[in-house]
């Protein structure tokens, strides 16, 4: 297997548990789960580590987590831009791409390494090549991060 | 079994796991779970949607999820009133419909085909034709959308 | 068995599931569950429901679900004072008791039929008659109601 | 084995499930957990009990339920400080630690008595002597608590 030079996250579903709290004004509170930071720091040196989120209501609160306090880049793409997008960016042969909903199926299939929580639609579990024991926001990145780095000899 | 043609869900308990956060002002928080709207999506050409409440004081939370982000018409009905109101306006004949509570047992039980949340009340689980593996809020909705989609050849 | 007269239900860890959601002013949230007051309803004819809390810092949440939206009367009694409080104002040969707490126990060893939750300390489940198989918070209540009702004929 | 005369405690993902809570301005809320309290008071007389933290943007929620609401000292000290900061201040022949992280695995290790939670990451369950059964937030500190009294006869 290639040795993978970039780490896209999706990340609601992945970085939290995909559940939106809403107040009468819309969108107001996401949860992040604990150890996910500490995981990806593990690869920080080894991986390109980038974000994206087709979540454009509650796009300010992903930023605010994983941009201003953790420091990585993401971006907004919709869902049915995702593989395109994708596929113009990153190389699929050196790509460990993580996700879990009903869009991110086919590149979780092509990518060299596609990697779905275990609150994943079925659709992505059965197209990625491993599955995290761990649901989104309770650990599913972590996990997700020293499983890579023991498979991949980081 | 006849073709449905109309899809009538209850919101809370259905689309969020029926908890309400109080704070000392009253209710101001619910919590939608993530991949329900994508299920939706693959109906709507196929089945006119609506969904029902009887949650007056969230009402307004309700209503900015469902209608707002989600384009769906709401109506708020009491529980009382909901078998009446469901009565008048759709032919059971081809409808279905999702609930939970302990009011919901009846209409579950006529309807053409009646489907219960995993954490329904008992009532509603005998009542029903088809119970969700998942909880409301934790992926039923999706859950019921791809069966539905299945069962009935859509 | 006695026919019971009173029921006396701890709000927290049993209309709710106990935890308190802290911002940097202190207690800000509480989250009541689904289906909980339908039960309860079922009960109002024939028992005399009502409420005490120890949680003084957030007994303005507890009040507005309690008093306000769901009408019962409802105490704020210290865990010391809790069982002494108890027995001047109850007989406990009628009383049915529902608790979590370390400091229930006594209570609900006395009383004529003590109600542990599922979620309920050990020391407070060995001391209750009954167990709900739910968590406070996740319809505990609404299942002990459906109990009292078919074990004292109501 | 010796008498331990120190207890000390991490804050996050033991006092609450690790889980945070963002808003479009960061970090709003933390969960903690039911019996935790009660758990700790019954050590109270017996050990001097501490909290530290790393979590430096949330430090003052933990402030506010640990040492404003609960009466305990609580310290901010950084992950990489911490083996150090044990080391200097605590006996480590007397100590109990109980934690959840990548970074305390090595403190739980060479203390008296190390304690993880049962959703501690793997690295702290295996260097630690007793794990709960419960998460953190969901009793795991109470359990803790009971567990410590009867396995040093206090």
């Amino acid at each position: 297997m290639n040795k993978p030079q970039n780490f896209v996250l999706d990340v609601d579903g992945v970085m939290n548990d995909g559940k939106i709290y809403y107040n009468e004004t819309g969108k107001i509170l996401k949860v992040f789960g604990a150890h996910d930071s500490d995981g990806l720091k593990i690869l920080k040196q080894k991986l390109d580590i980038k974000f994206i989120s087709a979540d454009k209501r509650g796009f300010e609160i992903s930023k605010k987590r994983i941009v201003d306090d953790m420091g990585y880049e993401l971006n907004l793409v919709t869902e049915e831009e995702r593989y395109n997008y994708m596929h113009v960016r990153f190389d699929f042969k050196t790509l460990i791409y993580m996700a879990d909903g009903h869009h991110d199926a086919k590149i979780l299939n092509e990518c060299l390494y596609g990697i779905a929580t275990n609150n994943s639609t079925l659709i992505s579990k059965t197209s990625a090549k491993y599955i995290t024991k761990s649901n989104g926001g309770e650990g599913a990145v972590y996990e997700a991060c020293l499983h890579i780095k023991e498979k991949f000899n980081f």
